[in-house]
């Protein structure tokens, strides 16, 4: 697996309304998309910072797994997905061998049309891993 | 506030011996440096993925702060550091003005030499977030 850089970093808050004016105005990002994915049930924003994104995510639905997240643990970082370059499946098989566990046996489609597949967080030292590729 | 890139994220982890072989074999970084930031009573290892830096930090004694981060939260993402432009003190003023609540009222030495300041998460969306420049 050939990991280029940190795609982006996914923080969970209630509500982007909210959360946007700490990004833009005190650390002066920019929010270049907003978007919902539905079979998530999350709102995200996107904002730049160097080649890395941050991608906030609002739930938009009780049962949301965001809105889950947000009961147990409070806002805050949710997880880090990097750029595979040698494609998404090939790292979850390689990755999978090395004793890794699997959320996605597949890639499927994220926000902004990548391709992506999540590591469980129990096999990667806490941190909630995604895998993305465009 | 002029903020160009992520300088790194923390990691809490209970040991870095048993952490390195997930980042260094799995994701394939390289751990270009280990040190020890006696005050904060962390063990750092410093890996790069992109521009970002990955510090793994596993506490040297049981009152180390980040002994409690794991007892609490267990191991995972600790916080972001954010590579300031024009001076951590400049911007420890700005964003105080707007609300943030800081950790640190002036810069200290952080590890790598850094000039560093966190600020505290109530204020910035559940993520504890520290300013740093060289």
């Amino acid at each position: 697996m050939k990991i280029s850089k940190i795609e982006h970093l996914g923080f969970a808050v209630p509500s982007i309304e909210e959360a946007l004016p700490y990004y833009e105005n005190i650390l002066g990002f920019t929010c270049y998309n907003i978007e919902t994915v539905e079979d998530q049930k999350v709102k995200t924003a996107f904002l730049k910072v160097g080649e890395v994104k941050i991608e906030l995510l609002e739930p938009t639905s009780p049962d949301s797994p965001i809105a889950k997240f947000l009961e147990k643990r409070g806002p805050g970082f949710h997880h880090i997905a990097y750029a595979v370059e040698d494609g998404v499946s090939n790292a979850l098989e390689q990755v999978e061998e090395a004793g890794i566990r699997l959320i996605d046996k597949a890639p499927r489609k994220g926000a902004e049309g990548l391709n992506i597949a999540f590591l469980h967080p129990k096999t990667t030292q806490g941190i909630l891993t995604e895998l993305c590729e465009k």
